[in-house]
């Protein structure tokens, strides 16, 4: 264990890679004397970070970094589906250096071709930190239970919006007002898309879904649904039901095909997934033999996701390889796609209409004629002459029949605001 | 990858070892190609196990065995922690091979001898099942928080005490009812004084101690306290306070010195470890900086075992070395002990007392004397004229005058039955 230091190169010193620098080189340095920084780059070398990079080399140019011939591994995190990113990361692994990164957006839109090419240059490519954080999920997936047949993954994997949707239910507020203060908190961006949208999630359970079950990460098969529609009353009626509205992202094998979604679901209290509070991360796994396997932590900021990085490079200096999804992707397409919005379930409906004789008829008619069959009705109080809110759920049918029911019922003059459709699920 | 199949010698066919050939060898075999079985051994060659083991050949022997040419990783499947099981896993290391146990008794009270042997011959020592099952607790704190200061581990890492608790909890049936049934159903031993006794949770958190502090296991430095004098009578007060009593392994560090403690805590109802029901396992790291993570799964089985034994063997495989618990031993005490029985906290204690005038005021008059604060009594409807429950849970106090306080108390002739005294703690 006496070896001499691994060398890296770190791109991008934000958050992360301040956790990173850190970890080797701060006053209680876990990494001190088994990692060793021989030159950093980012967007800008003379900004205030709160720590010190003046005695690191300094690179302009993230791909010459990427190439040193002092570098080992290449570390980015600069993040960014495209741009300098990609173009670090494939000239490191072209080099010959074995490569770690925090970058779903790049592992989720270019992980075959990345996969591929490491494949064929003899090098590693982790990404601990790509995922949910401080949670070992990747490690857990492609070694703790290798031996298994998976089955399904689901999980809280976006702790922005699982902040806002729990801060929305315990105080009433709304998804405008809790996203404003989460912006202040420096828990959502400046731009909130990518979170809000469900976007970021869907980067992050497509590379589940290829560790779990094979090929590479499909992210453009992620049917996605963010949380922007979500209001305080669909949590407090979800709250009525006995259920909690989680932004969850789930891969599962149906008759052998993937289906990967990411959407708001009522899911009962004790689930385990609606357990995670506040800005934590959840994640589900199960499979065969293993059983049922949850695991809850801190799926944001500098220190779990420095621990993430750190993991990768420990396992690097102790020479564990392993190919960088499943299985080597090159010939392994890996399972098909599931067609989408073909799934069955039971379904939460929130309506806005006129209060006007004969309203509540006309939706009742059209779902009956499209043999929706009702579980619950709840027209709520009034809250102008214009507006009674109606919610209702219903028994188990195809997603594609209540979406044209809705589609109907939408198109009625008395209903005066898009209807809300979120699945019940157990 | 397309390397010759790992060859493995299988001492110990029971449930694990069955579980492991059907992964090896069933019709959904995952380790097909990757592992091969070149021998097995086991008490009785005979036995009606329910699969088939005359394809292999046959060892009267296991340390014959484990040292047979052909053998490339020893697999020690048999339990105890001595006996053939040591001998033949000690004969395995010296033949230079690498061994992977499922065996906590033989890690926990012989892990340091093992872990120097494992030095010296250069060769793996590996034992993820031998923890919580399923749950891939080993590799997280070995591996995945790698980079972390962990200051505290605690979980529930015996099911079947965990089982009989919530069990007795839910039913308000009695210890020995609770028992009997699963011994019936096989969640128990014909003899479960192993169990129920805290031993078995003690081997296993000093094995987690070792991997988060430093050193080798030190078992006989657990604190240990089982979960027999649990009455039904505890569970209902406990639930009546907000909280679940459940048997918590648990190693922290205090003031650079590490106190292992296994023993049933009143804990609050919504805390993680609180809300692991049945056979479950449930494990919480703190650490830093990654914060908190909780890992839930099945703890024992066939499955989930012989799942964590096969991660084993794939990382042997994939060529990683590690030292055997966090660092190597060899001149490595690790941290020490904490000294047993000085910790503070808030207590709850049961009594039963004669129905006579006067006795209430010695109790309390006791506990005042020696400063011991009552933060709540309840004395409970009275079961017969010599048996009145009494219930009282008191401020935060040292452990070792509660105790002394308590041991008058005993004393007192009204008493009718040794105090139960337990922790309640968040």
């Amino acid at each position: 264990m006496s070896k001499k230091p691994l060398r890296i190169g770190l791109a991008g010193l934000g958050t992360v890679g301040g956790g990173l620098i850190a970890l080797i080189d701060g006053a209680d340095a876990t990494l001190a004397g088994q990692v060793e920084i021989v030159g950093v780059t980012a967007n800008s070398r003379s900004r205030d970070r709160g720590f010190d990079i003046s005695k690191y080399r300094w690179f302009d140019d993230a791909a010459a970094l990427a190439t040193d011939p002092e570098v080992d591994v290449y570390v980015e995190l600069m993040g960014g589906s495209d741009g300098a990113a990609k173009h670090s990361v494939e000239a490191a692994l072209k080099a010959g250096k074995n490569v770690v990164t925090a970058n779903k957006a790049l592992l989720a839109e270019h992980g075959l071709a990345l996969a591929a090419l490491a494949e064929l240059q003899g090098r590693q490519l982790r990404y601990e930190a790509a995922v949910a954080g401080g949670i070992p999920i990747i490690k857990a997936l492609r070694e703790g239970l290798s031996a298994n047949r998976i089955t399904g993954i689901a999980g809280i994997l976006n702790g922005t919006c699982n902040y806002i949707l729990t801060t929305m239910e315990s105080t009433g507020r709304t998804f405008g007002d809790v996203l404003a203060e989460a912006q202040r908190l420096g828990y959502a961006e400046a731009d909130p898309t990518l979170d809000v949208s469900g976007a970021d999630a869907a980067h992050k359970v497509s590379i589940l879904a290829a560790l779990a079950f094979g090929g590479a990460p499909n992210y453009a098969g992620v049917q996605t649904q963010g949380i922007q529609e979500i209001q305080p009353i669909d949590l407090e009626a979800a709250r009525g039901l006995g259920r909690r509205i989680r932004l969850v992202a789930r891969a599962v094998l149906v008759d052998g095909a993937v289906e990967q979604t990411v959407r708001p679901l009522l899911l009962p209290a004790d689930h385990p997934i609606a357990r995670a509070e506040g800005p934590l991360n959840a994640v589900v796994v199960d499979g065969v033999p293993i059983g049922r396997l949850t695991l809850v932590g801190r799926g944001a900021g500098a220190g779990p996701t420095a621990s993430a990085v750190a993991a990768d490079l420990i396992d690097l200096i102790h020479g564990d390889e392993r190919p960088v999804f499943a299985a080597p992707v090159a010939g392994n397409a890996g399972p098909k796609a599931a067609a989408p919005g073909t799934g069955r379930s039971r379904f939460y409906v929130r309506l806005r209409v006129a209060d006007r004789p004969g309203v509540i008829a006309a939706i009742t008619e059209t779902l009956a004629r499209h043999e929706v069959s009702i579980e619950s009705f709840m027209q709520r109080p009034i809250e102008s002459a214009a507006q009674v809110p109606i919610i209702l759920t219903t028994q188990t049918c195809d997603e594609a029949i209540i979406a044209r029911a809705l589609s109907e019922i939408a198109s009625l003059p008395a209903v005066v605001e898009a209807p809300c459709l979120l699945r019940l699920e157990d």
